[in-house]
């Protein structure tokens, strides 16, 4: 061995030993990779001293080669750091600061080959982000990701908010547990679940001694979705991405990279709701030209069809197909909601009360079977049912300034979809929509595929896209969930993409925390469209037959407070105009909300108990507040200091009344004005189950 | 038991062992339909005294439920009959005789739900086809088909002339074996293949005592491609369906049936081929007006690829991602066969010849790396490379009365074709273009479905539909085989679908009998894309260090020959330009021979042995003569009765010169003139390989 090769052989030594620390900017975080003695990379990571995560292991398998998992060698490490500020075209704050320090780990695959994968991790002080990335190579263009061995060692036994593993829905409830006790097993699934030990991500986390821990990912583009498979003995975290037909989960071409992995991390829960991590984490927005893109509030012939008072179909037939049907020669139920004297109905509400747009679903023939037979031709998205006529509403609509908002229902098909979306479009645009909301219920077809597989990510990041291209806003049902590519495509107001309002109308219902919890969940990723606004507690008002029992889990003024805890740039009212028209008082406050904001602040916040929140309106000197609690009655003294210094502010207060109850007394409530300042303090009580919503506009002089 | 049980039990007795025998028109076949002991449907099948399908079970297991199988009950039988006579828009001959005797047998599934199946039996002279319909009904309307349980069970071990079955290929070379001994093992599987004894349809067979007997099916729309499982003990075929990604063979809705099961019979072979059966099971053409449908003849930038003299792609380069490269600073590989003057070049050809239009294969960006990848985004058949100005070839195709013909390769990635078809053809009728090959090489995107499943099966179909609702004819390569579909779709020209061609210019080539056998299975559901006329036979002339040894394994008239012997309303003419114009005489059959007839004569045929075919030119009193033997050389004695009687004729003979042979003399001709009228008889000696041509015109009086 001659000098060189010693000085090399000391070298690849150093390398394959290789360990170093990052520090976040204010130095409240710490990150330590390394490379294990099997040539594992690991990484862990420190809250001052406090772990959050053990020593975890990274790696990619892919298929028929050694993959990206051990006997690497590091060739390289560089560092980097930002520190900016950006815009977005809508939010919840004006301005994000986006500042982090940066490590970009290359590694060497064992092998004649030599292929090279890098690890970027980005470390804030709020958490760390870190992805895979493949550079362009010569022995490395295509390749499929057999799995992905990146774990998320906890170092205990904490409190987890989960939902079970399921390929094709979120829309479930969230368990409390420790993480020794995660079993999906007694949750009746609702489409395709993985082993019974899987959770979806946002995963919440909480430690014994306060740690707040958010595992998610950032910018999920041409990849499955990330589960967590939980190991109940050591509280490690494994990744479980969701497969392809032929359990591949990811095929890719290099130049490439996966999501962001990312940890949030604050022993403040209000920290974990106001980190912007994720949305840093995404690309720039790809739209230069964004007037067109609306921050709005909209009615919507919608919940009437899930209290059972009107239908999305228009004629009683089970058993129908598209191309054969002539649909004007069906007998009408009498029943069907998407007809043209109702949407004028909902017209001149939103008019009235100067909400901008109404939602008509069920204005497209096909809802006859729309569901559960697997079936690929169900809609043509430009066939409107015989009682409904998109010419007329149209006028009428513009004539009050009103837009209505297009309704596309896949049913799962999203091959069909797929190859009418470019007619789907034009017709949109023929006839004055600008928004659309799409759903995804039921199996989807190409059948094999799972909602949150990389397929379907990509339709939907395409989807947006193509709508972007049309100048088309979009909000998505029944897709995967988000995580921030709202940034990249603002006209992607919205998902639902988890257990919404709707399932108070025809399920057991929504716990009294569900609210307390999805802001720590699912909103981590992007808005959702919650449909929030619910006056008609008790259903069984609009069809006692039908609606036996049956109530939204919660007050109605917690309904008017998730407009401003539960953030979105698209806010429904979602009940019907008979039942606001009965409560304008309460009503006002839903007028007067904001959809879009200079500034927020979490002011109290606990996942499955409480959450306050504050937002100033964009542009504007008024301010909103809501404030919500689980099923525990709770007192909240909430002090002003967010209002601007030496103003005077009428603040409208709605809060439960009394002996209000989200089961027994859901109804009651009181609106009170008083004049504040910044330096004053409300006390604002809480019924179980209940909320409060304030408004703060500038005193008249 | 009161007296109405008992008549109805002896009702019911009855119909269990309902028999029923059905005679073809001129009592040429018999099918005889029974139920046997266990409620099973059977059919059985004579050619006179000859069995021709031995008691053989029916049935259909469906998924979840009892299916229709076994238990099964006879409800009631209808017989119907059928004489009348049709003209198909293009075809072998001018009108179309469908004459048929119909039994329509409903039966009942056991259990409370009563669902009910018929099965439709058309028993014509020339064989039999039949199908499974579901009516509509209170008990079914969404149903998975398990698998079917047709047999044909056949009387004794009969010669076959098969290919393996495989999911995703036809281009395979026909083995001819008994049927004890199928054996799919041997041979290299192209892409997914079925069980070893399992075999694609159209399947030839032939029995000792003389009877030729071709299985297949008719209008396969909505359904997998049917194969064929061989019992390699009793004979029997068994009903093998191409699955989807979940093993389900086929998802259906009621009303629906499943294609027409085929069985062609004969004691002469030239009457198979004859044979209008699977033409006259297909629903009527749905096109009203047609005249934009023109059967033609082209020359294409094509063989100059397979040949190694072009490139398809424009650059040499192995990783490409279509959205993110600028296609303008590549480094062209200066091979690139679709370039404007080259292309230009072809139009000349094209248009001093004659011929109507030039297929340009190469022309749009992709082709770096368009195969082999399971990638998504290969192609968006939009984009031309920077060396093929559209417009520019628009022009010059236009002045010159020549047509250019689009090419869409989809790479086997159908939802990407799918998403971007309404825009490419919007491309071609912005551009002129009025007729598309189509191509799917590679594994299929939807991931998991098979070029031959019901998923690509109505892909197929929905873009002949949609090409028909723009005027535009296609031609499908690696398609689904015909089932005659071209009936009702008169714009579906041709498909490849077989071992075309182009397997001489870089495999091991087809052996001399394939085009003896090709026209006995292949063909029997439509026209096929064969690609004759090669006359450069030995392919090293083109590029000696990548073509040593190549050849086509015909000699050059038997080139000449296939254009009558392969009946096609699309013929290439397929060599390049510079191999034409070294042989201008013999090129003048090519120029001359007729895509659209009147009549045509099956004179003699053997399949795996030699066809001799004579057809009249549409609307003109011309007649082609083709003449093909397999490697065995053959004088063919050729009565000319069926000229019109008492006219003149000149005969212009293109026929093997001396010592010609496939594969040591393959480019050895003669061309002779001679006049004949319909009394005289041609003597026609084919090499070893090689074929014979004739054009008779109508001699100057």
């Amino acid at each position: 061995m001659n000098r060189f090769a010693l000085l090399l052989a000391a070298v690849l030594l150093a390398l394959t030993a290789h360990a170093q620390t990052l520090h976040s900017p204010s130095h409240k975080l710490a990150l330590r990779f390394s490379l294990n003695a099997l040539g594992e990379p690991t990484y862990q990571l420190d809250f001052g001293r406090r772990p959050v995560l053990k020593p975890s292991r990274l790696g990619v398998l892919i298929q028929g080669q050694p993959g990206f998992v051990a006997g690497l060698t590091v060739v390289k490490i560089d560092s980097a750091q930002q520190d900016e500020t950006w815009a977005p075209v809508w939010g919840e704050v004006k301005q994000i600061r986006n500042r982090y320090r940066e490590l970009l780990v290359t590694l060497q695959q064992p092998g004649p080959e030599q292929r090279l994968m890098r690890v970027r991790f980005r470390l804030f002080d709020d958490g760390l982000g870190f992805r895979y990335e493949w550079p362009q190579q010569p022995r490395l263009s295509y390749f499929n990701v057999v799995d992905e061995r990146t774990e998320f060692n906890l170092p205990a036994n904490h409190k987890a908010f989960w939902i079970p593993g399921d390929y094709d829905s979120n829309e479930y409830v969230y368990t409390t547990s420790r993480l020794s006790e995660v079993n999906t097993t007694r949750i009746t699934p609702i489409q395709q679940r993985a082993e019974t030990t899987t959770v979806q991500t946002p995963l919440m986390l909480k430690s014994d001694d306060g740690l707040y821990v958010n595992i998610h990912e950032a910018a999920l583009v041409n990849y499955p979705a990330l589960m967590l498979s939980v190991n109940l003995q050591t509280f490690g975290l494994g990744s479980h991405l969701v497969p392809g037909p032929a359990g591949i989960k990811a095929y890719l071409q290099t130049p490439e990279h996966t999501p962001w992995r990312t940890v949030v991390v604050s022993d403040k829960a209000p920290e974990v709701l106001a980190s912007k991590l994720i949305l840093n984490l995404n690309e720039p927005s790809k739209l230069t030209e964004t007037s067109w893109i609306r921050p709005q509030k909209f009615v919507g012939v919608w919940w009437e069809m899930h209290v059972n008072k009107a239908s999305w179909n228009y004629a009683d037939v089970s058993n129908i197909k598209l191309a054969d049907t002539d649909w004007n020669a069906l007998k009408p139920n009498g029943r069907h909601g998407a007809n043209t004297a109702n949407v004028k109905r909902y017209i001149d509400f939103a008019a009235r009360h100067g909400l901008q747009s109404v939602l008509v679903e069920g204005w497209n023939v096909g809802w006859e079977d729309w569901y559960g037979n697997q079936k690929e031709e169900v809609f043509d998205f430009v066939t409107p049912y015989p009682d409904f006529n998109v010419d007329e509403l149209q006028q009428y609509a513009t004539a009050k300034g009103v837009k209505l908002i297009m309704h596309h229902e896949t049913s799962g098909a999203v091959t069909n979809y797929e190859r009418r979306q470019d007619e789907a479009l034009r017709f949109m645009t023929a006839h004055g929509y600008d928004a659309v909301k799409t759903g995804y219920v039921g199996r989807i077809i190409p059948r094999g595929e799972f909602h949150d597989g990389q397929w379907m990510v990509n339709h939907y990041n395409r989807t947006a896209q193509h709508m972007a291209e049309r100048r088309i806003m979009v909000d998505m049902h029944e897709s995967v969930r988000p995580t921030g590519l709202h940034r990249t495509y603002p006209n992607w107001l919205a998902a639902e993409a988890a257990r919404g309002n709707e399932f108070n109308a025809w399920s057991e219902g929504n716990p009294p925390e569900h609210e307390t919890i999805l802001p720590f969940t699912r909103l981590m990723g992007g808005p959702m469209d919650y449909t929030p606004g619910i006056f008609q507690i008790k259903l069984e008002s609009w069809n006692p037959a039908q609606n036996k029992g049956r109530q939204v889990h919660t007050t109605l003024c917690k309904q008017l407070a998730l407009y401003v805890t539960m953030y979105s740039p698209l806010q429904m009212a979602a009940d019907l105009p008979e039942a606001y028209e009965q409560h304008l008082d309460a009503f006002q406050f839903i007028k007067d909300v904001a959809v879009d904001w200079d500034d927020t602040r979490i002011l109290q916040a606990e996942p499955g108990d409480y959450i306050t929140t504050a937002r100033k309106a964009k542009g504007k000197e008024e301010w909103y507040l809501g404030a919500i609690t689980d099923e525990q009655a709770r007192q909240q003294t909430v002090k002003l200091d967010f209002l601007a210094p030496g103003r005077k502010y009428e603040a409208t207060i709605y809060a439960d009344g009394k002996g209000a109850d989200w089961e027994k007394n859901p109804m009651s409530y009181q609106i009170r004005r008083q004049t504040v300042t910044s330096k004053s303090t409300l006390q604002l009580q809480l019924a179980p189950g209940g909320g409060a919503a304030v408004s703060f506009k500038p005193a008249a002089k």
